[in-house]
């Protein structure tokens, strides 16, 4: 039984690496880009960068790759066996058998795939913001919206390993386009896209004086900028949040009616706002959750491990499915 | 352990009593009104009236009630602790602890109370239509929907036992308002109430020449009149089907979303048009599930049990719950 695992969480644009230790403790670190090489085979560029990866930091760690369990967040549905069945940000690799690519490349049988979003579900549950609790859902804010599900202590898998894709619940029916080829997703509307969206909408209604003034016009407000100008007090940019906040607090709410979930964990490059968004997020939910007053209280947190928690995750999942 | 238990379904206006045997036959029936008396402590009157009926039961068919596990499914919110929390349809006992009120009335320590349609699921999963289905949701179609979730073979209860609310799912934000306080909730689209919303549109848009000759008026034509003429080849009343099916199709793909469910057991009054709206609602599944290219095929079938599947998975969590 191996003391550490390596965790690699494989975005669309980089690849993070982490030494992780049983307790949680992360011992060292290494970036890449991810490749997009659509002319070699499906996932043969993305497994021999993860491998120069995985190589890379257990040479600065002497750790021995064969005898150490190794877990991979991808971004996309992934097939309990590890096989990447549908990845729109990562299409050179869709469809790949990325556990079995990434086994023959690192000489390993130790290697073992989830969905990312899944694996920061786990990271939370077991160290973080999730820690102790039994029933909840962490929601990833992203360009999109990812998720993973914790259901009676365990994280909910579904049929094939596909379970948690919640930024593709309808919540506008005829609604905006979705690059899933749906209408009306839910994370058009309550991630970075949905922002980017409102602000356009603001803009042209005049209610953005300030934010224009600043940088231009509405193309060049990004979602940052607004998450910073809301934090120092700009009453523009706190109207926006409270917007997307009734967006992220419809789905939740969704999500509550579905599987009972009494707490949710935030994560993700939106939540960097979390100390505006969270609050009007809860105030939302009393209004949204039906039978809110016959429910428990239900409690909403930002992820404890923000970015890294992919990667933390997966070296959990690692863990424990080396045996 | 006892050979048969009774399993009890109680609606909004009448419930059902039946006596099941471990194999799933039914043995024995009887039907009671559901009493709505404000006038007495929250669910005495239901209480009272559940325990003739059970007592008239078992007194047909030689039981001991002490010595037969008793199964009760109930219209809400229902606590694991067999508390009715939240009850729309049935406001005299909403907030009653109905499971402890049985129990002193019949003089039983082995009376368990769930949802209905998580009874309904426990039945079909066990005996009907989702039987060796270890990821499926049945959904009730009657004047809502209600639903149940069977996860890794098993019914998902949630943190206080109310997984499955979902015909509350918002599908249209800002939608049509729902009894619940919510708005755009799935069970105003998808349901019996949904049906009867769209043949008042229709009507008024002169896409009913037929039905309107035959029954007067747009508030005239019933669900089952609608789906009786669909049976029957009549085209503007398979349109309203169509239509129906389209929003049916779009709650199950939320579904699909959120639990990678591989399978749907329909039921509740709808179903019995199922011939037409279950071929409508497998086809618009393949145009709104994300990835549905890369997942194995997602089955929609009719409940086996149709009326009488909730109080036979009340006796069937009777048999699991006593021990």
């Amino acid at each position: 039984m191996s003391d550490v695992a390596i965790g690699v969480d494989v975005g669309g644009t980089k690849a993070l690496a982490l030494v992780v230790a049983r307790d949680g403790r992360v011992l060292g670190e290494a970036r890449a880009a991810t490749p997009h090489d659509a002319t070699r085979e499906a996932g043969e560029a993305t497994a021999a960068a993860l491998t120069d990866l995985v190589h890379h930091l257990a040479a600065t760690h002497q750790l021995n790759v064969a005898a150490t369990p190794v877990g991979v967040g991808l971004p996309g549905l992934t097939r309990k066996d590890g096989r990447l069945a549908f990845a729109p940000n990562l299409q050179s690799a869709s469809g790949a058998d990325l556990g079995s690519l990434l086994g023959a490349s690192l000489a390993s049988s130790r290697v073992f795939c989830e969905n990312d979003a899944n694996c920061a579900t786990v990271a939370e549950h077991e160290w973080g913001a999730g820690r102790g609790v039994d029933d909840f859902v962490m929601v990833t804010l992203g360009t999109g919206i990812g998720g993973g599900i914790i259901a009676e202590g365990k994280l909910l898998q579904g049929r094939s390993g596909f379970a948690g894709e919640i930024g593709h619940m309808v919540v506008e029916a005829h609604g905006i386009p979705c690059p899933c080829g749906g209408m009306g997703c839910w994370e058009r509307y309550a991630s970075g896209s949905g922002l980017k969206r409102l602000i356009r909408e603001a803009a042209k209604e005049g209610q953005l004086p300030t934010l224009l003034a600043a940088h231009g016009s509405a193309e060049m407000i990004r979602p940052e900028d607004v998450t910073q100008a809301g934090a120092e007090g700009l009453e523009e940019a706190i109207d926006l949040l409270r917007q997307v906040s009734w967006w992220l607090a419809l789905g939740l709410s969704n999500l509550v009616a579905v599987l009972d979930s009494g707490h949710f964990v935030i994560g993700g490059g939106l939540s960097s706002a979390s100390d505006l968004v969270l609050p009007f997020t809860r105030d939302y939910l009393a209004n949204l959750v039906e039978g809110y007053q016959s429910r428990p209280a239900i409690t909403v947190a930002a992820s404890m491990f923000g970015p890294r928690s992919g990667a933390m995750g997966a070296a959990m999942i690692a863990f424990e499915r080396d045996s």
